[in-house]
């Protein structure tokens, strides 16, 4: 690498940084089709040709945004905070289910929804989105295993651990159109009840 | 009414069911954009002018379509069987448990799930869709309260009713991109046991 040409280079990573960020903004508040390239390169900044240089077309810059949207998330799964040894039982376990919750709500969730949701009728898009998907429920799943300390040979509390990640993603649909922040802290709360007895059967 | 109108009214509100049930059926197949006015007359079989004798509007038959969408869930909700009275303890959730989860999933789940992601960014939509799925949330809620012979007045036994629709609503999430089926089965088992045993401490 030659001196000078990575000043450049870094501007063009953080160019491209902050064009996923809007998209996945853009997605979240705009919607599917509103999501123009003319409408991203406005509320980033930059012209239509800048998008075009890092994304020839609309579909790539989806994508790009779709797998920067599973890097976010991975990130916040790694970042989970390990509840304070002083808390627990039921006070451990409500920590670290509220801070799934969290994680998979949010405008990560609204715009991945808008993916979804056009995914649902786009078999090519499927074909990106599925194998990602996957991923990301795979590592969910032995993230809140490793947090909780649950026995993964157990099919029971395996089961548990899916229904935990199944919950936060209805809370996540729950909170699209009206902000369920209450109710959503109560369920959270009966559901950690639940769990944690189930982990620790008195 | 004079005589002969009759048949003509009947043939009427069998056009406008068809096309109702072609206009979930094309929602949920091939997604929000591509159900155009067009398209559901197609596939209906009737022609454009036909559908809107019935709605001048795409936006209209929409919100009817969402309205037909409500009325089938809430047919599903009170057809729900009663479990079989030689079930009781886990076998009788699991039975109702099921039933809710089958219930919120399908068709009418991914057709509904294009309109809200739509109405997540178009406000005008959203007038519509949030008071007839909070309709929809309430009635669910007290079928299941019912069916589990809960004490509603428990706000732990609230919680876990309100839990177990939020799941049924993400397993529909999981549900749409690919065949869940198998997963769903287990997951809803262990979900049945843990709600059972708080139903019944053992």
């Amino acid at each position: 690498m030659t001196v000078g040409t990575e000043p450049k280079q870094d501007r063009s990573r953080a160019t491209r940084r902050r064009l996923l960020d809007t998209t996945v903004r853009c997605l979240a508040t705009h919607g599917w089709e509103s999501a123009t390239v003319g409408l991203i390169a406005a509320e980033t900044g930059i012209s239509r040709g800048a998008v075009q240089h890092h994304f020839p077309t609309r579909e790539a810059l989806i994508v790009a945004a779709l797998r920067h949207m599973f890097d976010e998330r991975m990130a916040l799964l790694d970042a989970i905070a390990e509840p304070d040894p002083g808390h627990a039982g039921a006070e451990r376990v409500h920590a670290i289910v509220s801070q799934i919750v969290d994680l998979m709500g949010g405008e990560l969730f609204k715009a991945a929804l808008q993916v979804w949701t056009a995914a649902a009728a786009d078999a090519d898009l499927r074909t990106t989105v599925v194998p990602l998907e996957r991923h990301f429920g795979r590592a969910a799943h032995a993230r809140v295993v490793r947090l909780l300390g649950v026995d993964d040979s157990d099919p029971q509390l395996r089961g548990l651990v899916q229904a935990t990640l199944d919950l936060a993603r209805g809370l996540a649909l729950a909170d699209v159109l009206t902000d369920d922040s209450r109710r959503r802290a109560w369920v959270v709360r009966a559901w950690s009840d639940r769990l944690a007895d189930a982990l620790e059967p008195s």
